[in-house]
C-alpha cells in the first residue's frame, strides 16, 4: 500500500534493489535523504547521473574507471611484465587499496562454476592467454579467492598457460596478519605449516 | 587511496553516508550499480533528482509527500476528529502500512530528551495544541515509541492537552501478535497481564 507520493515510492523501490539495502532500510534511507536534500540527495542524484554517463569498463584489463583505458593500464610507471588475475573488479580495488601489486591486472569477470553453469567461455580467459603470449609479460599472479571455485579456476588457467613463456604464481595461503591460531580453520593451519619459512 | 576515477570515488563517498550503507558496502553497491547502469543506476539518478525537486513536508501534519498538503491531510474520507501523534514520519508510514488508523496524523519531529538537549520548543507541540483546540478534534492518540523518552514526551503532551475538550489515548502495551511469552521481557509481560481483557 502506497503511503506517500508515487515518486517517493518509486525511489524506495529502486533503492531497495541496491545490494546492502532491503525494502525496510530503503524506506528509512529515503526519509534521511529527503531530510538532507541539499547535502546528500541532490549531490547523490548528480553523482549517479555523472557516473552513469562516464563509467567505462577498461577494454584492456576489465577494471571500471571513468577513463578508457583505465588509469592503471595507462600508468606507464607500472610493471607491464607482471599481470595479476582477479575474479572481480572489487578484488582489483581491494589489492589496489592494499598497494599490494605494482603491475597490471586482468579481471576474469567471475569464476568457473559447474553449479552455476559458468564455463571458460563465460570468462575473459582468452584475453589473458593473448596477453600472456606477448613477450613483455613474464609473470601471471593468480589472485583468485581461496574458494573451491576460485581454486578450480586457478588450476584451469594454469593448464591453459602451460607452454607459454610465463611464470605462474598464486597468492600465499597462511595465517592472516593479526589472526589468532585458535580461531583458524584446520585447512589454513595446515597450509601455513606446510608453507613455513625460515625466521 | 583512490583506485578508480574521481567521479566514481565521489559516488562511493556519498553513498556511504546513506543510512544502512558503510564505506565497504557502498563500494560494493557502486560496482553493482555500474553493472546495472540502464536498469538501476540511471533510473535511480532520475528518481533521486525528481524526489529532490518534488518532496514536500506537509505544513499540516509534517508528513513527507510530493503534494502539499499531503495526500492523507487532503483525503476527505479520513476522520478529522482523531489525530494520531507520532515521533517521526517513519512511524506514520508504519501505521499507514498497517492500515491501523483512519484519522489524521501529527508528526512531532522527535521526542523530548534531556540527554540530547531536546526540549518542547524543538518539537512541533504548539501545532498539536492548536489543532486539538479546534472543536472538530475529539481524540488525540499518542503513538510514541515505548521508550523512556517516548513515554516522557507522551506524559508532557497529556499535561499540555489538559483542559482542552479532547480524549487522550495511547497505544496498548502487550504481547506482540505472533510473539512467544518465553522470549518477552518482564516489563512487557507485566503490562500485558495488568491490561488483560475478557476472552
Amino acid at each position: 500500500m502506497a503511503v506517500t507520493g508515487p515518486e517517493i515510492e518509486r525511489l524506495i523501490q529502486l533503492l531497495s534493489k541496491v545490494p546492502g539495502l532491503g525494502p525496510r532500510s530503503a524506506r528509512r534511507a529515503v526519509l534521511t535523504l529527503i531530510k538532507k536534500r541539499e547535502t546528500l540527495l541532490s549531490p547523490l542524484a548528480a553523482a549517479m547521473a555523472e557516473v552513469a554517463g562516464k563509467a567505462r569498463i577498461c577494454p584492456v584489463c576489465g577494471n571500471i574507471d571513468t577513463v578508457s583505458p583505465c588509469s592503471i593500464c595507462a600508468d606507464g610507471s607500472r610493471d607491464p611484465a607482471v599481470i595479476c588475475v582477479v575474479e572481480e573488479v572489487s578484488d582489483l580495488w581491494a589489492l589496489e587499496r592494499a598497494g599490494a601489486h605494482k603491475g597490471r591486472y586482468h579481471v576474469l569477470g567471475g569464476v568457473l562454476s559447474a553449479l552455476d553453469g559458468i564455463g571458460p567461455n563465460d570468462l575473459n580467459i582468452g584475453g589473458l592467454i593473448e596477453k600472456a603470449s606477448t613477450p613483455e609479460v613474464r609473470e601471471v599472479v593468480l589472485a583468485m579467492n581461496a574458494t573451491v571455485d576460485g581454486q578450480t579456476t586457478a588450476h584451469y588457467i594454469t593448464d591453459r598457460l602451460e607452454g607459454l613463456n610465463v611464470t605462474v604464481s598464486r597468492l600465499a595461503h597462511g595465517v592472516p596478519v593479526g589472526g589468532e591460531l585458535d580461531y583458524l580453520d584446520d585447512g589454513t593451519l595446515s597450509a601455513a605449516m606446510k608453507a613455513r619459512r625460515p625466521f
